[in-house]
């Protein structure tokens, strides 16, 4: 029988995979736009031979995989079920699946949908991405999930879209939880410090993590201390079509950047669905970010 | 032809149902424990049978049914062939669906989830909620999908959990957004007012629509211009085992309840599987609100 003290928390199994296949995430978009590119029908079935077709190229060199789900949604229940089968798969090629569901909510809705992202039921995958709208506190239940079923969580903290600016960036008033004013961005990123503290294994890195966009600049300026005590995952989106570059991302992260993994979807999808252009596209931005923090470890 | 000219808007059939079936809307949320009360499997056949019983009941009297995404996705698809089911009965009972799912992204993700449940696909519902952690903007091809579609958005704006308060109620520093300085809630609000003044029907109720708990009592106090402004359909979960009650509605609203259409699940959802059961908890919850807006409208 396996008992959660022999199962081995997602912290350590993303660090493992960071440093054997690299810090590159391949993000599964099957927008209908690269199914028409691929010749594939805009239908359930496209969006799962698509899906097939990227982790066939790719499956024993990328370490990590996000299927977008949204993409999958729209088809209904032949999209969820291509969905399955892409979790599978990602699974049986040794790689982690970060399900980008963004899901949020609160009470007995966040658990059924902790059981359903981090659980063992047909759409369970390595970690999921929530968004903290309804309090970070409202996301317990994942958390607990998580910790309980060797998962990860990908927290929305500070995202690439300049519009997101206002909220995330707004001033917290509520002494109790921030007694210095804090941002709402600052308040979630001290709160999985928190949490990954509490999970009691402060040498390793912690199952909680955070969703920092490659674009936000001036927005992490401030909060090193922060990013540096939150000992969590870093998961960067934004890299490539949304226009985060190299540069962006080694100046970003500091000292910090020995826990990012950086997402890439169309930036890389577009060389396909031929399978060696896919593997080119992949090899050629995983050099890039490798250059980019061996450059940032010898800082 | 059907051309977007002849489409009823959102708002205005949110209008009609409420006077013609009234203000109550029932969350259809087959939780595990709902399940095993009812003699039901907990499997994606259980909660289509349980959503049936349900539609089956209340569907000629109910003019607002909401099921919740989650309780249906953790079966994968399986439950979102339920989930798609549901949604048809809805349809076919002359009854509104408003699809709990709480989607927030950008760009073409979001459009996709637009698309999914805003559209003609197996998931399209009358309207949606939304989460606008992303920022207001992001949300864009959700209200361009409603305008175009008569289909509506609710935005998840006040909740009725104690844990969101600090989010919500921080302060906006950005000034090209907020002049004053106003909350994350008063920002979404005074943005909801703006955009369905922009859809140029000022005399009508306007498409996009807000979530605010029943329980968020002093939260609101200083809102009630903004409010008013709003000019769109108000959904108000958390009547019942959450908290919320009677009199609390009837303060909260003011002069804005004639937008207001109250949610109840499990207040209503624990008197079946017996449908006359069924059906006499959700008349006796009808009756107690048109009381309160009776009562209201008098003042």
């Amino acid at each position: 029988m396996v008992t959660n003290t022999q199962i081995q928390t997602f912290g350590t199994r993303f660090q493992q995979m960071r440093l054997t296949r690299g810090s590159l995430c391949v993000g599964i978009d099957p927008h209908p736009e690269l199914l028409e590119a691929w010749d594939l029908p805009v239908t359930g079935a496209g969006v799962w031979d698509f899906s097939m077709r990227v982790i066939d190229a790719l499956g024993d060199t990328c370490g990590f995989f996000k299927p977008q789900s949204a993409l999958y949604e729209e088809y209904g229940s032949s999209g969820i079920s291509a969905l399955t089968a892409t979790l599978r798969a990602i699974k049986d090629v040794g790689a982690l699946s970060i399900i980008d569901v963004k899901r949020g909510d609160i009470g007995s809705t966040m658990s059924a949908y902790a059981r359903a992202y981090l659980g063992d039921g047909p759409l369970g995958a390595d970690a999921m991405t929530v968004s903290p709208f309804l309090g970070f506190e409202s996301l317990r239940p994942a958390f607990d999930m998580a910790k309980n079923n060797g998962r990860g969580v990908f927290v929305l903290t500070l995202t690439s879209n300049p519009e997101s600016a206002a909220l995330q960036s707004a001033i917290i008033q509520d002494k109790t939880v921030s007694p210095e004013g804090c941002t709402v961005a600052a308040g979630i990123m001290s709160r999985v410090g928190r949490e990954n503290a509490a999970d009691g294994e402060h040498a390793k890195l912690g199952n909680i993590g955070m969703v920092i966009g490659a674009t936000v600049s001036e927005r992490l300026e401030g909060l090193e201390g922060l990013l540096e005590t939150s000992n969590g995952p870093i998961l960067v989106p934004g890299f490539g079509v949304q226009g985060g570059t190299s540069s962006d991302i080694s100046q970003l992260f500091g000292t910090s950047v020995d826990r990012v993994v950086v997402s890439s979807s169309r930036g890389i999808l577009r060389a396909g669905p031929d399978q060696r252009s896919l593997q080119n596209s992949f090899k050629n931005n995983l050099e890039a970010l490798k250059l980019i923090l061996m450059k940032q470890n010898s800082v």
